[in-house]
């Protein structure tokens, strides 16, 4: 399992991606998830995988291999927009189950892929992205201002609760590590290091990259801090008085 | 879909469903998923189901054709112990399954059940157990000691940080109120009315069965100063001033 969220704000954006892959309980390794794409000062694309991981994997080799194979090889360092980038992902990801799908399907293995891609290409604003295994996608709006892949549900909360389009980036980058904090205490196939990225609107190029692991001070305060809040919150709370017999 | 938490403590249990079922997002409709069985200062048993509702309100239904059929006929009357309550109620998924499962699956269904089943029967201490689709069941611990049962990915977190056996019953209540705030406000599938039932340990009776709809003001108090308190909490967590770049 995975668990990577992308926050799309109006300063920018901000990616976090955990790094633990396994197939079976006893099959446990350390993969990144996160791949940038970067030519400063013209675009800046952030990619972050979850699923079946030789189908993504397969999927970064071909859009890296096309990256410096000529103008005329569709590429992400040459296609016009975000849609376009969208698109481009989501075709490469159509030939890998044209070439997989079925071998996989013989072993009973689900073509099983989700990303979020985000970024910005001169001549247009910041956008964001989830495509799916099929190839499609969609992208998000004002209202629906973040994505998650992976195992989404028991770090949902806390962004429905503080995310929006106004909020800073600093805030949305706790936001995101409290998020993921909540989702690795649940779900043993959630785990460190995480991977951060930050891109500020109309910088093309990447803030911030930065590796998070067991010894960060920050992460680690933050998990213990956090957790005294929500437990001094929970005890600030009224009892149920009102219930009789209790 | 359906969110239902069972919590058992020193001092008694709690259980909280909700009551939305749902096949299809244009057939919703409002279903009691908790039945008590009570023989005051003999047995109290508490049973929250979710899972395929014809299956449950089947088996519920043979359950309580049983109580009143004589000695001869095993019932949650007049079995000795809790094992033996959670078996009866496995054997009666059983008997559902045979007859059932079948036809389901002519129509690609899933025979598709999960059952909270909690209480005291007098000789023995309090004890909860989750009995599964295929009659088996597991009975909480001193480690673990609450079950879930549905949408139970959102609500946990909570649970995990402020419940162990020595809970107060109050403190037990609040944290499952809040737990099914944070079900209903990520999944549509999930709705009031609530049904709260709190049982005293050597009671043999239910202390308080309490019906709470959207009217209740101390739920609706609750969940206002839930969300307030956790962005507080939030905003109060220091920013990531480390990252250079931010």
């Amino acid at each position: 399992m995975t668990y990577c969220v992308g926050m799309q704000l109006d300063v920018g954006m901000v990616f976090l991606s955990d790094s633990r892959t396994n197939a079976g309980v006893d099959h446990i390794s350390t993969f990144r998830k996160t791949f940038v794409f970067e030519q400063p000062g013209d675009r800046v694309l952030v990619l972050m995988t979850s699923g079946n991981l030789a189908v993504t994997q397969a999927m970064v080799s071909m859009l890296k291999s096309r990256l410096h194979a000529g103008d005329d090889v569709e590429s992400l360092y040459n296609v016009p927009d975000m849609f376009a980038a969208a698109r481009h992902v989501g075709d490469t990801l159509r030939e890998v189950h044209q070439r997989d799908a079925e071998g996989l399907a013989a072993f009973s293995i689900e073509f099983n892929a989700a990303i979020i891609l985000g970024g910005q290409i001169k001549g247009e604003a910041p956008r964001m992205f989830t495509i799916y295994a099929a190839g499609n996608f969609i992208e998000t709006t004002p209202e629906t201002t973040y994505f998650q892949i992976g195992e989404s549900k028991y770090g949902k909360p806390i962004i429905d609760r503080t995310v929006t389009r106004r909020t800073t980036m600093d805030d949305a980058v706790k936001c995101a590590l409290i998020s993921m904090d909540s989702t690795i205490k649940s779900n043993l196939s959630v785990g460190l290091p995480l991977d951060l990225v930050c891109v500020r609107t109309d910088e093309y190029k990447v803030a911030l990259h930065e590796n998070i692991d067991a010894a960060n001070p920050y992460f680690s305060a933050l998990r213990t801090r956090w957790g005294e809040s929500l437990r001094h919150a929970f005890d600030e709370l009224p009892k149920p008085e009102w219930l009789a017999g209790l």
